[in-house]
C-alpha cells in the first residue's frame, strides 16, 4: 500500500534521482510530498504548516538546480522537511527531532545537501552572498540561493544582507516565500508592502502577459534568458519607476508568483538560473497548504504536535497542563494582572505572542501589547526608549534570540541603567528543537553586565513574584529567566510578595554538604535531597534564586558551614551561575570542595528535555551521584 | 575678542534662548557655532566632520522644536557637538572627552537634552519609536524626532525600527543626514539608491516647485500644514508611483533638501512638525562643511586629533608611532603578508576599514576584502559563508561592536565549527570615547562558547603570532582580542611562528607568588615584576596568551607551587578570565590565595586610557600594590 502510495518519492533518493523525471511527473511527486509530510508529522511531531508551503518550491529548486554542487540555504530552516526527504533521508524521517536522529533543521553535519545549519532567523542571505563571493574568488560557476520567508524578511540582519550583496553585485538568488504569516501573522510595514506589490493590478497583468509569452519560447537555454530581461525592462520602463523596496537595494525583482505551481516555479527558476547579479524572486504561498486545518489554523499548525491527519484533530497529550500550568502561561496570566494594577507596564515580543503567552496580554490590552515582529534588536531599543518615558516594559524574548540583541541590552539599557524587565523565555534545554535552540548561554552572557538583575525561578509561583519585584518603582534593568514547559504548581496563583533581589531562600536544612541551585533544577536537587537522605546523607539545598546580584551573606554562611558545595544550573558551566560562585569563593579565601553542574561545554544536539538533562548530568540522578562521591560515599 | 566672536551664541545658554531670535539671525548662529567648534576640537581633539555638517540642522531643529520637552534622538551621536554646545555645555565644553568633563556622545546623566544615549550605531529609530508610543500612551502631544546618518541606516536594526514604526503609525519624524559617508566611504545597495533618488531630475525639479510654493504660504500654522500635505500627496500623483525604500515601509518621504540652508530648514521642519504618522525628511549635507579640509580628507577629519585651524595640517603627537606601532598597523600589514602566503583568506571590515587598518588589504587586494557596511551581524555570517566553501575569512570587529553580532557568532560560527578568525580590535579600555565604546565585556562572552578560541596577544608579535596560527590548517572558530594603541616592540616584524592553542608562557621565574596576565596588561605585570624585585618580593609572570582553551597544565603547576595568585585582565571582572582560572581552581581543589584584578562591575567613563587603568586598578602600580598586599607587606 505505502509503496503505491509514494510511487514516485519512493524512487527519489537523491536530487539525481529527482531530475531524471520529466517535468510532467513534478506535480506528482509533490502531491506524494506533501502526503509524506502529512503521514509524518501527524504522528511524529514537529513543525508543519511551513514545510507544507514550500512543497513545490522545493521540489523546483531540486529539479531545477544541480543540488549539491549548487546551494540552496534555507532561513530558518523549519520549512525543511521535504528538502530532507527528498535528499537521501526519507527513511530516516521517521527520527525526525528525536535522540540520535535527524534534525529538524539543515545541519552541515547531516547532510552535504545542508549548505548552511539553520535555526534563528533571517541568516540566509548573509551566508548566501559569502558562498556567492567563494565561489567567484575560486572561479566556480556554482549557483547560490538563498530561501527567506516574509517573516524572516523583517529581520535587521537580512536587510544588512541585501544591502551589502546589491553593492557586490555577487551572483546570488533570493527567494522570497510569502505567505504573510511567521508563526504568528506578520507584522510591520514591509509586509503591508508586500501585500500592495501582490495585489498591484497593472503590474500584475502585465507580468502575467510577459510570463505567458515566456511559457511560448523555449524552456531553457540562452534564448529565454535574453528573452525574460528584455521583457523584465520593459515592463520596468512601461510602469515608470514602479520600484520597489528589493529595487531601491539594486536587486533585480521578479514576481510575484503562484508559490504551488510546480511546473512554473521550475520554468522561471531556470529562467532565472543564468542571469547575472542580485536577484528576488517573489513566490505567494500558502502556509499549511494541502492540509485544510493547516491553512485555516496556521498559527495552531505551525507545529501542532500529534494531530489526526484525518479530521485535523490536534491530539493534546500534555496530561500535566491541567494541573501544573508552563511557565509560559503564569507569564502571560501574570502579566495581564500586573498591568491591571500599573498602568505603566507595556508588553513586547518579538514575534512570538503565542509561543510566550503575551497573546493574552495582546487580546485584552491592545494598545499596551506590541509585537514589533522578528526583530530583536528592535524589540530591546524600543522598550529602552519607552522607559525614557517612564513606562515599564516588559521585553519577553527566547533566550537563543536574546543573543541576537546583546549589544542593545548592554548599550541601551544597562550602560543606561533603565526599568526594563526582561522575560528571558526558554531559558535552558528547550528539547527536540536542538543545538540552534537550547537557551544555555543567558545565566553567563547576562551576569557580566553591570546594573543587571539576574534572576531565575525554581517554579511558577516565584516567577510570578519575580514578575512582580521587576515591576516596583526604583529597579533597573532586570532579567528573569525562565524554562520552557511546565512548573511543578497547581495552585501558582498566589498573593504577590516582592522577592528582594540577591536574596536566596534555604529549601533544605542539612551537614553533609550544601546544594546551591539557580531555577529549574532546583527541582532535582528537592528531589535528589529526599533520595540521599535514605542513604544517610544530609544535604542542605539553597535555591539562590538570584545569579546577580549573589546573596553573599547566605553564600558567607554556606561557605563556613559545609565544605562540600554542589552547584546545579542548566546553563552553561563556563561562565555561568557555578563559576560565580567559584569566583567568590576564590575571593574569599574559601577552602571548601565544589563541584559546579550545568551544560559542559559543547553544543547539546537534540532530544526531549529529559533525556538532555540527563545527557548534561544535571537530572536528578545525576545530582544524587554527583553528591554521593563529593559526600565520600 | 572672543565675545565680539561669539556675539549671538554667547547669549545662547539653552535653546529656549535660541527660540527668541529671529529667523534671520540663525545664519549668523550657525556661522558662529560652525567656528565655536573648529576652535574647540583643533586644540581639544575629538569628533570633526560629522558636527560640522549638521550646524545648520541641529540650529533649526531646536529652533523649531520645543526641547527637552520634545525629544531629539541623535544616532551614534558624535555629531552632536553643536547639540551639546547650544543646549547649555557651551562654557564646559572645553573639558570634552576628558576625565570628569562632558562626554563625545549624547548621555542621560549628562543633560535633559540628552534624551537618549548613544554611541553606537542604528539605535535611534527604534529609541524614539519607544517615546512616541509612550507619549502616545500618556496622552501628550511630545514631538519625537531621531536624526540618523546614511551610514547608519544601513545597520538592520535601523531597519527593524523603521518597520516598525511603519506598522504602528506612530508620530515620529526621522531625519536622514545623507552625506554619502560614515567614517569611511559609504557602501551598499541603499547607498546608491540614495544617490539616485537624490539625483532624479523629474522629481527635484517638481520638489522645488512645491517648496518654493510653500515659502509663500504663512510660515507656520494649520493652513500651511494642509498646503503641504496637499501638494505632497499631488507630488506623489505626479510621479506616478516614484515610490522608495522609505515609502515601502509606509513612511512620508520628504525631500531631498539642503542642509546647510538654516532658513530653509526651519521653514521645512516646522511645516513637518504637525503631520501625523511616520515621516522621514531625507536632508543632504557634507561632512566638514565649512572647513575645505575636511571637506576634501572627509575621512582623516572624522577624528582628526589636534590641527592648525588655519592650514588645516593634522598635528600629529603620537611620538611613539615611529618606535613601535600600533596593534592596528600590525594587523593590516599582517593580514597582507598572510594573505599573500594563503590564497584562501579574505578580510571582512564592517565599516571601519582606516580604524582596523583592513584599508591596507583592500588597496593592495580588493577583490578578497570587503566593507560591507554598518553590518556586524551580516559581516559574521558573511564570514561563515566564506568559511562553508573553504575560505579562511578573518573578520574584524571592534570588541563594543561584537556585541552586536553576538548571536551569529553563536549560531553560525562556534556551532558549525566554521573556520573563521575574528580579529576583535580595540579590546580592553579605548580611553576618550568611553562607556560605549570599551571592550570590556568579549572576554567573558567569547569563553562561554564551545569550540571557541580565545587568545590575547600581550604585544604585536604576539598579535602577528596568533594571528599566522589562527589561519592554519584544521583551526575552527579563532578569536584574537587586541587593544587600541601602540605596542611595546619595535621590531614587530618577526618570522611567523606557531602558537599552539591553549598554551601559556612564562615570562619571569619566581618564588613568593605567581602573576597570571591575559593580552596588554602583561606589560603591566613585566613592570611590576622588577618593582616588586625592589622589594624582595619575588613574583613569577605567566602571559596565558589564551582564555580558552585554558592551558591547564601551567595552571596545575602554578596551583601547586604557589600559594599565592593574581590575574590582572583589561576586561570585567564578573565571568573574565580571572573567573575562568576561579573556576578551575575550585573545580581541582586548589586552595591557594586568588586575588583577581580586571575592569570592576561598574561602566567606566571617559578619560585617558592611562587615567582608566589607575581607576579600575590594573595599571602597573595598582598591581605592584595587590602583589605586596597579597604577599603581606
Amino acid at each position: 500500500m505505502e509503496s503505491l502510495k509514494y510511487n514516485l518519492l519512493q524512487s527519489i533518493n537523491n536530487p539525481e534521482e529527482l531530475r531524471k523525471l520529466s517535468k510532467e511527473d513534478l506535480p506528482k511527486v509533490c502531491s506524494e510530498l506533501r502526503d509524506f509530510i502529512i503521514d509524518s508529522v501527524s504522528t511524529n511531531p514537529g513543525h508543519f504548516g511551513a514545510s507544507l508551503g514550500v512543497v513545490e518550491l522545493t521540489v523546483a529548486l531540486h529539479y531545477v538546480f544541480n543540488t549539491p554542487y549548487d546551494q540552496l540555504v534555507w532561513d530558518v530552516g523549519h520549512q525543511a522537511y521535504g528538502h530532507k526527504i527528498i535528499t537521501g533521508r526519507r527513511d530516516r524521517f521517521d527520527t525526525n527531532r528525536k535522540m540520535g536522529g535527524i534534525s529538524g533543521f539543515p545541519k552541515r553535519s547531516e547532510s552535504e545537501y545542508d549548505s548552511f545549519g539553520v535555526g534563528h532567523s533571517s541568516t540566509s542571505i548573509s551566508a548566501a552572498l559569502g558562498m556567492a563571493v567563494a565561489s567567484k574568488l575560486k572561479h566556480e560557476n556554482r549557483k547560490i540561493v538563498a530561501i527567506i520567508g516574509d517573516g524572516a524578511m523583517t529581520g535587521g540582519m537580512a536587510f544588512e544582507g541585501l544591502n551589502n550583496a546589491g553593492f557586490l553585485k555577487s551572483d546570488i538568488l533570493v527567494i522570497l516565500n510569502d505567505n504573510n504569516i511567521a508563526i504568528d501573522p506578520n507584522v510591520g510595514g514591509m509586509s503591508q508592502h508586500l501585500l500592495n506589490i501582490s495585489k498591484s493590478q497593472t503590474y500584475n497583468r502585465l507580468k502575467d502577459e510577459i510570463w505567458e509569452g515566456l511559457g511560448k519560447l523555449r524552456w531553457l537555454g540562452p534564448l529565454t534568458r535574453k528573452a525574460v530581461q528584455k521583457m523584465e525592462s520593459a515592463l520596468k520602463s512601461l510602469l515608470f519607476h514602479h520600484s520597489n523596496l528589493f529595487e531601491g537595494l539594486n536587486f533585480r525583482y521578479f514576481g510575484p508568483i503562484d508559490g504551488h505551481d510546480v511546473i512554473y516555479l521550475a520554468q522561471v527558476l531556470s529562467a532565472l538560473k543564468e542571469i547575472k547579479g542580485p536577484k528576488l524572486l517573489h513566490v505567494i504561498t500558502r502556509k499549511g497548504k494541502g492540509f485544510p486545518e493547516a491553512e485555516m489554523n496556521q498559527t495552531k499548525f505551525h507545529a501542532p504536535g500529534k494531530f489526526d491527519k484525518t479530521t485535523g484533530k490536534i491530539l493534546s497529550c500534555d496530561c500535566e497542563l491541567e494541573k501544573a500550568p508552563k511557565f509560559q502561561n503564569v507569564f502571560g496570566e501574570t502579566i495581564v494582572e500586573l498591568a491591571g494594577m500599573n498602568e505603566k507596564i507595556v508588553g513586547i515580543t518579538p514575534a512570538m505572542p503565542s509561543g510566550c503567552s503575551l497573546n493574552l496580554m495582546m487580546e485584552k490590552m491592545p494598545n499596551r501589547a506590541f509585537d514589533v515582529g522578528i526583530a530583536e534588536q528592535h524589540a530591546v531599543t524600543f522598550a529602552a526608549g519607552l522607559a525614557t518615558q517612564g513606562m515599564v516594559p516588559f521585553c519577553n524574548i527566547y533566550s537563543t534570540f536574546m543573543q541576537r540583541a546583546y549589544d542593545q541590552v548592554i548599550h541601551d539599557v544597562a550602560l543606561q541603567n533603565l526599568h526594563v524587565v526582561f522575560c528571558i523565555d526558554r531559558g535552558g534545554l528547550v528539547g527536540e528543537d536542538g543545538a540552534t535552540h537550547h537557551g544555555v548561554f543567558d545565566m553567563a552572557y547576562m551576569r557580566s553586565l553591570p546594573n543587571m538583575v539576574v534572576a531565575a525561578p525554581m517554579d511558577t509561583p516565584e516567577l510570578r513574584n519575580m514578575m512582580y519585584t521587576a515591576q516596583l518603582e526604583g529597579q533597573g534593568p532586570f532579567s528573569i529567566r525562565y524554562p520552557r514547559g511546565c512548573g511543578t504548581c497547581v495552585n501558582w496563583r498566589t498573593p504577590f510578595e516582592k522577592i528582594e533581589p540577591g536574596t536566596a531562600r534555604m529549601l533544605s536544612e542539612g551537614t553533609d554538604l550544601a546544594i546551591l541551585t539557580i531555577g529549574k533544577p532546583g527541582i532535582f536537587a528537592q528531589r535528589a535531597v529526599k533520595k540521599l537522605a535514605r542513604e544517610g546523607i544530609s544535604a542542605a539545598h539553597y535555591d539562590m534564586r538570584f545569579v546577580k546580584p549573589l546573596d553573599e551573606t547566605t553564600l558567607l554562611r554556606v561557605f563556613s558551614s559545609f565544605d562540600k558545595i554542589i552547584t546545579v544550573e542548566d546553563g552553561v558551566i563556563t561562565g555561568g551561575f557555578g563559576s560565580a560562585v567559584a569566583e567568590f569563593m576564590a575571593t574569599t579565601h574559601c577552602t571548601s570542595r565544589l563541584t559546579i553542574l550545568g551544560i559542559p561545554d559543547r553544543f547539546i544536539e537534540h532530544g526531549t528535555i529529559d533525556q538532555l538533562y540527563k545527557i548534561c548530568g544535571i537530572d536528578t540522578e545525576s545530582l544524587f551521584r554527583a553528591a554521593l562521591i563529593l559526600a565520600g560515599k
